[in-house]
């Protein structure tokens, strides 16, 4: 029986473990990435290990989502970034360089190797076939001091690409499509596979936007085979000889396989407030628009660039829409500048922002009060763009810019002749604004500002927890919610006990202060609890603020594996009915913990003493998670076992 | 006796009042410009004197301060000022079109015409020979509604040029050096007027930094004659029909000549934390920056942008050093993107960020904590960055580059072989982000958003003043000191009551608390009070929390016109050595306050009953003035009058 692509990349960095899904693996990672939001956190958590120098083939710290600057905070972080990264061995890529994934890809990665990411959006990568993975800062740490990183061995399932895209419908409807089958937690331990004829007709960009987007289906991650066009992307950027051929074994064997046609596929629209929420473009249209965004990690690419860019040449934006552009890297935008496609943009009337992430992480440009936003971003939950009552669309370029000419919801087909776009024989590849790290890091210091506060510090696991109910919320509960991430919270990164008075706050306004009253307590909630950024500070937070226990009917991957770094219980309801018996500040009591965890046991009992009721919930942990509980965290748990975990 | 440049001007303008230094005039205003930061004040305020069309020529409202938009205010400020300007007769300049200044030069100024703007650099349209001056909101709704602006009759200094530049020299140190002869006050009560044969020798760009960064003087204004040169520059934007020559007499009497010989310049540097303290590049060398920022109403023309991209082409930013340029205009992003000037900026490594004023009004790029900035900008004021302890170096454009390659201040001259520009036989000329005003406002309805919150309305100045001193400050306080303006405030610049809780906190944090707890009380202050900014935030907020009367040493011009159109008594000490008798809450009592405005006295008797003394204070007012308080508010005086002032 043959191996999946996903499975021979993991079978190549198997160093714990059985590939059996549902089970615990241990991987060795060659690359690892970090973006300055969830980056901070992950260097004073290196640092934090006692290691000297990293031990991966190549890690990179980039800054792209603290760049509006408000305050000192901002460049004091980057300051901060910038010289850790050249004591430790980390490549740093300066703010104006561009956003992790789109200059990874361009610059660093490697087909077949491992990555993971501080940053949710880490499968990016896998549009050239790496294994690429989003993960917390600290895994992210253990990861450059040499430790493995663990997940659950995922499924795979297969997407099998059948036809051509028709002119006008793009990458973005296709992994739409995908969140329109699967939804949002479809993807919750599975590698999604794309294969198939189809596969050879997407680009590298266009394969990049759907595994890029992967991430909001829940999965490991997303992965395509590398093949011709791919040889031809590292070509273009000088780095044929980072080419290695990739691709499943004939017989793999699949949990699913779900067939697309590109050329049925129509333009798509993930409606408010959630990427599954999928509806045609056709349908929609009409609908009044107020602001188009374009960019971030998932469309950002030269080629979508020229292709807005095609779009636009000669048209004004409609006079009652804002139209804010960023190109992806300073690769994307010195070739937008330098063949004339920029000054079409501009001259257009779009607002070009600096190559960052932007307003995809509510950094800036939100929208009027209860207006509509249609972007190119992946995300578009309830008040992440900075405005609590407005509209969030997730469209293609295409859409995007059809749109913003029109003031409306517009089908692009409708825009009239396709536009043409060529690409170039090779991108023009400076990388003046990537620095390397000092050859040896004995005389480098490392320069921090007011704002870096210590992080909180795990306690080993109790033998008893009894606490109340401290808060109680639904299902698909994202880390945006746990700990929303806009302008306000964004530069304090660094700073747990700042963040903590925003913690929980879009939900339940009371929910600091209570946790200050009662001195922590148990977090209860729905399904896919946890979805969306990787940002650790999800769990740290709760942590800070005496978060104890979570307990869910099920969770998203990467916050699980936050919370168990944290030290926090993450808890799983056996019967989800318990969940409708359960009342916020019910008081909960927890017993013979370290005993069921240290034993392997799966279940622990739990007394409601409020209600007066008992039920069970399951602990769904690996033996490492359990001991790296025990221990009261990752951090006390590499540092105790002398290993990188 | 001939007349000066300005006093033609005023001569043509002159609706009330005598040409005599020192007395008060009215003059009709031809054109006007609005920010919107301002702006939006402005507006509501137009809207509630209920005049149904703008009567000036032009009139245009600017969206430049306002763009990051971190929360829903901003766009809704933005949406708000669309739409009121659009019922109005209001042109107006979409988010993405430039800063107000370096669009309204390129595309609206017109020579020997009068204009005023809501915003304190509107001089800069003196670069092409109009009488520009910035003044305050309410002023600029007046003179939308037909009404005259009035100022005192100012004297005119000649600033006497001959020479040429020499290379690595530029138009900021001309007038970093007129800074350094006159001082932060030299200006006031002033037109600066430049002459001589050098005047030809300068380019537009040039002449409109000079009288840009003439606000730093005090002056009421700063103006060159109208030459060939201009001509060429309103042919090169396609407006030759725009010209007309101006010129002073032959016989015009100053009040004072300057002469400075251009050649003998050399680069010059303002140092923290006042335009004034000038020192030379050549002194400064050496120190460590760690940001430099290109930009601003001062320093963004598409000349200067081409300098920059000259001097950047082919080299790196220092590693230690984040640059970051905003272009003037989308005519000069358009441009720069076409001539390929733009990648080379890119390539070089700078943060290309949106044509905005951006980080100069503290919106974005705030340094590091105790970081050093170098700016092409007009204002260096202690925390007006955004980062409380930074040191900011105002610095041309040519110095900002060459220090932000050598990451350490740089005289240019030392940077090699000068760089030549060649500035098109044509600008670009693209209106398309302009929007006309409907033809008929009749069917056009103005949407405010929930940040909108009515304006403090004043009280007719009161028989007697009973109340205590609430703050004491010293001298050459700034607009900044007394309304802050970073990105925490500026978001609500249409709501008062929010601004309120930052009044005076840069000086004294409790300054907007025991104004509530008092109800109210007297502010005292140095020389040169309310320098700096024109915006009228800095009268408005006071008079919300129940400022009755300001007492200082001399008063900055804009302020000053600010605080009697908010109906807040301005009083000026006798003698100012009672300025130190007097102590933080001493109880100040003012008698007889109708009958001293009413009737003209100059002489206000002031009772300091804490202390047990008595002394005088002057009220430096105009009959219209005092009309104006006894009124309550240049609002209230227009609507009694039934004319617009």
């Amino acid at each position: 029986m043959g191996y999946t692509l996903a499975e021979k990349i993991i079978a190549a960095h198997l160093v714990e473990g059985e590939m059996k899904p549902g089970a615990e693996i241990g991987l060795r990672i060659d690359q690892t990435l970090t973006q300055d939001a969830t980056g901070t956190m992950a260097y004073l958590e290196l640092e934090a290990m006692g290691v000297d120098r990293v031990k991966t083939e190549r890690s990179v710290a980039y800054i792209d989502h603290n760049t509006l600057q408000s305050g000192f905070e901002n460049a004091d972080d980057h300051r901060y970034i910038r010289t850790v990264a050249k004591k430790y061995g980390v490549w740093f890529s300066r703010p104006g360089n561009g956003i992790c994934h789109q200059v990874h890809l361009e610059r660093f990665g490697v087909p077949g190797k491992t990555l993971i990411g501080s940053d949710s959006h880490t499968p990016t990568g896998g549009g050239i076939g790496m294994l690429a993975m989003g993960a917390g800062g600290l895994d992210v740490a253990v990861a450059m001091g040499g430790g493995a990183y663990h997940i659950t061995m995922p499924k795979t399932v297969k997407v099998n690409l059948t036809g051509a895209l028709p002119p006008y419908v793009s990458a973005k409807d296709v992994i739409l499509k995908v969140l329109s089958i699967l939804s949002v937690k479809g993807g919750v331990g599975r590698v999604i596979e794309y294969g198939g004829a189809g596969v050879a007709t997407l680009s590298v960009p266009q394969r990049a936007t759907i595994t890029n987007m992967g991430a909001e289906l829940g999965a490991t991650t997303s992965i395509f085979p590398s093949d011709e066009t791919t040889r031809a992307f590292l070509r273009a950027q000088g780095r044929e000889g980072d080419y290695v051929p990739l691709a499943p074994d004939a017989d793999a064997v699949y949990e699913r396989v779900i067939d697309i046609d590109l050329g049925a596929l129509e333009p798509l629209v993930a409606k408010p407030h959630s990427p599954d929420n999928v509806d045609t473009a056709a349908n929609l249209a009409g609908l009044k628009v107020d602001q188009v965004c374009i960019g971030s990690c998932t469309n950002s690419s030269l080629a979508d660039m020229l292709t807005v860019a095609a779009m636009l040449k000669g048209r004004t934006v409609h006079p009652e829409v804002s139209l804010v552009i960023a190109p992806g890297s300073k690769q994307v935008l010195t070739m937008l500048a330098e063949n004339g496609a920029l000054a079409d943009i501009v001259a257009a009337g779009a607002r070009v922002l600096e190559c960052a992430c932007g307003p995809c992480i509510g950094m800036g440009q939100a929208p009027q009060s209860g207006g509509v936003s249609l972007r190119t971003f992946n995300r578009n939950f309830e008040g992440r763009s900075g405005t609590a009552d407005a509209s969030v669309y997730l469209v293609s370029p295409e859409t995007a810019v059809a749109s913003a000419v029109a003031g409306v919801l517009t089908d692009p087909r409708t825009f009239g002749a396709p536009v043409e776009i060529k690409m170039p024989e090779h991108f023009l590849v400076n990388d003046n604004l990537i620095d390397p790290p000092a050859e040896s890091g004995n005389d480098v210091e490392v320069l921090r500002g007011p704002n870096i506060k210590p992080f909180p510090e795990a306690k080993p696991l109790p033998e008893e927890i009894d606490a109340p109910v401290t808060i109680k919320v639904g299902d698909n509960i994202t880390t945006d919610h746990i700990m929303p991430a806009t302008t306000k919270q964004l530069p304090y990164r660094s700073n747990i006990p700042y963040l903590s008075n925003y913690c929980f706050t879009r939900c339940d306004e009371e929910f600091p202060e209570r946790m200050r009253h009662t001195g922590g307590g148990i977090l209860v909630g729905g399904v896919n609890y946890g979805q969306g950024s990787s940002r650790e500070h999800a769990a740290l937070v709760p942590l800070y603020l005496g978060a104890k226990a979570v307990l869910v009917k099920s969770f998203a991957r990467i916050h699980k594996a936050n919370l168990v770094n944290a030290g926090i219980l993450p808890l799983v309801f056996e019967d989800e009915a318990d969940y409708d018996r359960i009342t916020l500040g019910d008081r909960l009591v927890l017993r013979g913990l370290r005993e069921s965890a240290g034993t392997g046991g799966e279940r622990v009992e739990i007394e409601n003493v409020t209600a007066g009721v008992r039920f069970g919930a399951r602990l769904e942990l690996s033996q490492r998670e359990r001991a790296v509980l025990l221990a009261g965290g990752l951090l006390n748990y590499t540092r105790e076992s002398g290993k990188n975990a």
